[in-house]
């Protein structure tokens, strides 16, 4: 836990803030936190901070934050579509694209999907906020990546999503994540600088050619992250590794 | 299973491969391989090819395999340095390093790596084995990356590393990853061109100062993979991708 990560619902008064679970017992057993000392916290969509721990029991930490950081909270810029994976996998994936300060995933069922995948507890979202939470806690991030799923691959593809962008007025640069492409990144007549981003990442096996060819219609460009096969949630990490490299310094 | 891996023990005649571990389940149950069908196989450091399944039955699979890929098998050329990370850590940095195509890993006790990590039953050779051709297997990859622990930093950097490479008569360009520093590897002034490269992961909690003094007096240079704190596997996946992105089409 590099960055204790305070939400709402702990707060007990103006500066206050009162933990009793997995998070007191990692400050007062990892971080060997007692009363006077400080600790790194961050609030959900806020500031980073120092917090001074007030007191610590066997039940609880409270924690006293009046030491907010200045700097602006990071826009964030990159969208991910990616391929519902298997359970396991999109736990991962959650927890991936919240350390890596994704603004919004997008996970949409295509061919590949399995029935049973859309079984899974994590598509739900009350499910999916401690994931996120431990994801921003690892990458020191506070901004709450918006999840979404959609069951209906085409109408996401046609509709919903320009649709969307239309809303936002923002017209994003879209990428597709093809291993058998030979473009890379940096191949792209991109202009990099101060743009909103989306990549898509499909599921194990790969998009259908209907999928790549309604992507692609949707204004998504092929781009291949190396001449590895790599698993969803290691491709993630890696597309979205390259596309921070190529897109500067302010992601 | 997007290959499957063959090793010279599972070979019984000149082109004749007898399987009856979990790579004959996968293609009994996920490939439903039946005789007459063919697979995709690589051999251990050696091309990649598709094999006729002979005949399958509850014990075994056994496989023909004379059509072999006639391109070059590719020469590896990032070799990477990580602190010993914990034992689950560790086991994916080995499936990671295959997966990727890593030359050489070089696991190295660091300031910040716990006593207990020392014991992992995957520090030992043989144990390794499984991971590096689970790794092979997802990457499509078939050169086995060779694996080291060292369980002394200080003589590691200053003169079994150097040793290594004027033995091998290789200078090479090497990196260190480093979240605190605001240089991309696309700032660093590097003919990226047909070079060998090392990447050195430290643990979590990162490199103490000392350690990185070493690895900087020993021409490691300083970058960043982006404003992100990363789990030491996903760093590993992050640095490879973004290196083999700046680093051309022939990694």
């Amino acid at each position: 836990m590099n960055l204790v990560i305070l939400t709402n619902q702990d707060r007990v008064g103006k500066d206050r803030y009162v933990l009793t679970d997995h998070r007191a017992t990692h400050i007062r057993e990892v971080l060997k936190g007692h009363a006077g000392a400080t600790v790194e916290v961050g609030l959900v969509d806020g500031p980073v901070g120092t917090a001074a721990i007030e007191l610590t029991d066997d039940r609880q930490v409270v924690l006293s934050c009046s030491d907010w950081c200045e700097a602006p909270i990071p826009r964030l810029t990159v969208d991910l579509v990616c391929a519902i994976p298997r359970p396991k996998t999109l736990r991962k994936v959650l927890i991936l694209a919240a350390t890596m300060g994704v603004r919004c995933v997008h996970f949409v069922r295509a061919n590949r999907t399995e029935k049973s995948y859309l079984q899974s507890p994590w598509l739900n979202p009350e499910q999916q906020l401690p994931f996120l939470l431990i994801g921003l806690s690892q990458g020191r991030q506070t901004r709450l990546p918006e999840v979404n799923v959609w069951p209906l691959f085409r109408p996401f593809v046609e509709d919903t999503f320009p649709d969307r962008e239309n809303r936002e007025g923002v017209l994003s640069v879209k990428l597709l994540c093809d291993p058998g492409s030979d473009i890379r990144l940096t191949d792209l007549d991109i202009n990099w600088c101060g743009v909103r981003f989306v990549v898509a990442i499909g599921p194990e096996g790969g998009w259908v050619p209907f999928e790549t060819g309604l992507l692609e219609k949707a204004g998504f460009q092929r781009f291949s992250i190396g001449p590895w096969t790599l698993r969803v949630e290691t491709a993630v990490a890696a597309a979205l590794a390259q596309l921070g490299l190529v897109s500067g310094k302010d992601k």
